[in-house]
């Protein structure tokens, strides 16, 4: 039977992609070797890493004063490292607290600086994005999470300060246009919208480095990685490769203009039959905050929240368990998820 | 025509290992969804992480109070996080200076506490071990490259001492067997005889842990990895998947005695041709220090670098370039590389 993997990551991957990178697992474009044993210093590497910057920067718009990197570590080595590397003991950033990513971002960036709690939408367990609450001047950054995976939340904008945003798009990366120019840096593990798991990449404006005290060790120094052109040591070259031809398949469809049609068109489908759909609810009340990506919905009787899920997976529907701090449902409907998938699920709940 | 892959790393996997690779592409063991899209919560991948894990402590005789960690960021990000998680700023380690990587780890250490340069081969341009040198006592740790894989030289024994042994084996790791009681911490980059590049190998004895006052962040603690049995973020999916079958892959060889043997008889094949033959010199003079991973040597005459290489690439050899802080001819051959290979560049060698 086949699967619809509405996984919230690591996530489905185009099915062109995913045999694109069978065929370069068994050779590479004809070289006789395979993409997983050729050097990171190969003509072929380096071509395929060239691209994947260039994909990058051309779906994003993204100008030469930003340095476009692939690192290791996921997000979660973002929350120390962006930290580490913008904000000195003494100053202060601000940050927007809109789920369990937020919270773990503000716990490591205490570490390194004095840090601000702008809003929390906690009081609800994260059901809403804040609004209406001030930013003070002088901060050093703001740090947003402009999708919330686990919430099923999306910040439609982005807010208006004078500091540079510093955002974890981990899980809306290439969905969408976004205002790069608001933002200071951009991280994003790719195992949602990129690729699949294993690199995470890193959009930073380059002015705003080189200006702390503290000693950065090598690994954790963007300028170090900028430098080197992100081969200041051996990089993931499969997460890399796959990710290359996964914005490939991105441009390919039109680029985020076409993403973001796409992925809304998905989102009303869904979130359409919730809200007709008496014996379904979504989770977060606001129909502003729903997040395009991640739609999070409960049984209204809980009685029937375990044979929907058996009905889901009957049907092929994998991966539609919520998470725990939640409960209920995520359907994760990603860039690479076809309207077809979503329309099964639907179709499950219709018929339910 | 085929290649024989000499790279020194990202490197040659088993031909067998690449195929299974590519099919878990497509579809991971009939489950209906790729291995690059499936969680790494999902009962699959916690099963291939187990996997993972128990053929390491197979291979390598690990007992239960060490860890086994796969972490990402490669061997370099671990020349700062073994100091950080295991150096006070007043206490000393000692070093082994035997080339490039040691030097890079002594540099990164520097920053979190006392670093005693033992001895070290740089008057050589790293061409021998050291031996006859003195390790005070009190060293919180004596670190040190167990195979030098740009100046082609191994530590056939390791030092004595009472301090844990703490070492970078990126390029021997499962080649050998190993005294592991010696060591406290050691740790291995993928690429060249566990697997793709993206993940590395930390094992680690638990109770050397949690005796540093500076503070960590999550990524860089090893403790709070060990209590996420390496899920604290998303790991690197695919990089653990291939390493899990490339060490099956040396378990059904016989394990680390039968590499150790295949191991010597390539390196005997090489070594032997590059001693008979009045064309070539090895670059590392005492046959004690040779290592049995990467074979450095340089043409008697420098008028016939360019033409072997051109000889050995015509026959298929890929990657024998060497290095430029060595120059002339470095082959790899790892855990993966078959005799035949190495016989097809020895009777280049020969018929040059
Ligand atoms: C928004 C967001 N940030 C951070 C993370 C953590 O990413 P990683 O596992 O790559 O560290 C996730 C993972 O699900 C996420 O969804
Ligand atoms: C012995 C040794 N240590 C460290 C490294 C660096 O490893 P990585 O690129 O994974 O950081 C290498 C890479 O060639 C190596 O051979
Ligand atoms: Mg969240
Ligand atoms: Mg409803
Ligand atoms: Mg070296
Ligand atoms: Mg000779």
């Amino acid at each position: 039977m086949k699967k619809h993997n509405f996984s919230a990551g690591p996530a489905i991957l185009p099915a062109s992609v995913i045999k694109e990178a069978a065929a370069g697992v068994l050779e590479l474009d004809g070289i006789g070797m395979s993409i997983l044993e050729i050097s990171h210093r190969s003509a072929e590497f380096i071509a395929i890493a060239a691209e994947a910057e260039s994909l990058a920067r051309e779906l994003l718009q993204i100008p030469a004063d930003y340095a476009v990197l692939f690192l290791s570590g996921g997000a979660s080595g973002q929350f120390s490292m962006s930290a580490m590397n913008l904000l000195n003991e003494n100053q202060s950033a601000g940050y927007l607290d809109t789920g369990t990513w937020s919270s773990k971002a503000i716990k490591e960036a205490k570490a390194f600086g004095k840090v601000q709690v702008l809003a929390s939408s906690k009081d609800q367990n994260y059901n809403y994005i804040p609004t209406g609450y001030d930013i003070p001047a002088g901060l050093r950054y703001v740090h947003v999470t402009s999708n919330n995976t686990i919430f099923g939340t999306q910040l439609r904008e982005f807010p208006t300060t004078d500091a540079p945003l510093v955002a974890d798009m981990s899980s809306d990366i290439f969905s969408r246009r976004i205002p790069l120019e608001k933002f200071g840096l951009i991280y994003a593990g790719a195992q949602k919208n990129m690729g699949p798991a294993g690199v995470t990449l890193v959009i930073v404006r380059k002015d705003l480095l080189g200006q702390v005290d503290r000693h950065l060790p090598s690994m954790l120094d963007y300028r170090i990685h900028i430098e080197n052109e992100s081969m200041f040591n051996t990089p993931p070259v499969y997460p890399i490769y796959v990710s290359m031809l996964t914005m490939r398949w991105v441009k390919a469809q039109g680029g985020l203009e076409a993403m973001e049609r796409h992925n809304e068109a998905k989102a009303k489908l869904l979130y359409d039959e919730i809200e007709r759909n008496p014996r379904f609810q979504c989770t977060v009340p606001n129909p502003q905050d729903r997040s395009l990506m991640n739609v999070t919905f409960v049984c209204t009787d809980d009685a029937d929240t375990k044979p929907f899920l058996a009905a889901a997976e009957a049907a092929g529907c994998d991966g539609i368990k919520g998470h725990r701090s939640v409960g209920g449902f995520r359907a994760s409907i990603y860039n690479s998820m076809p309207l077809e998938s979503v329309q099964v699920l639907v179709d499950v709940m219709k018929n339910f």
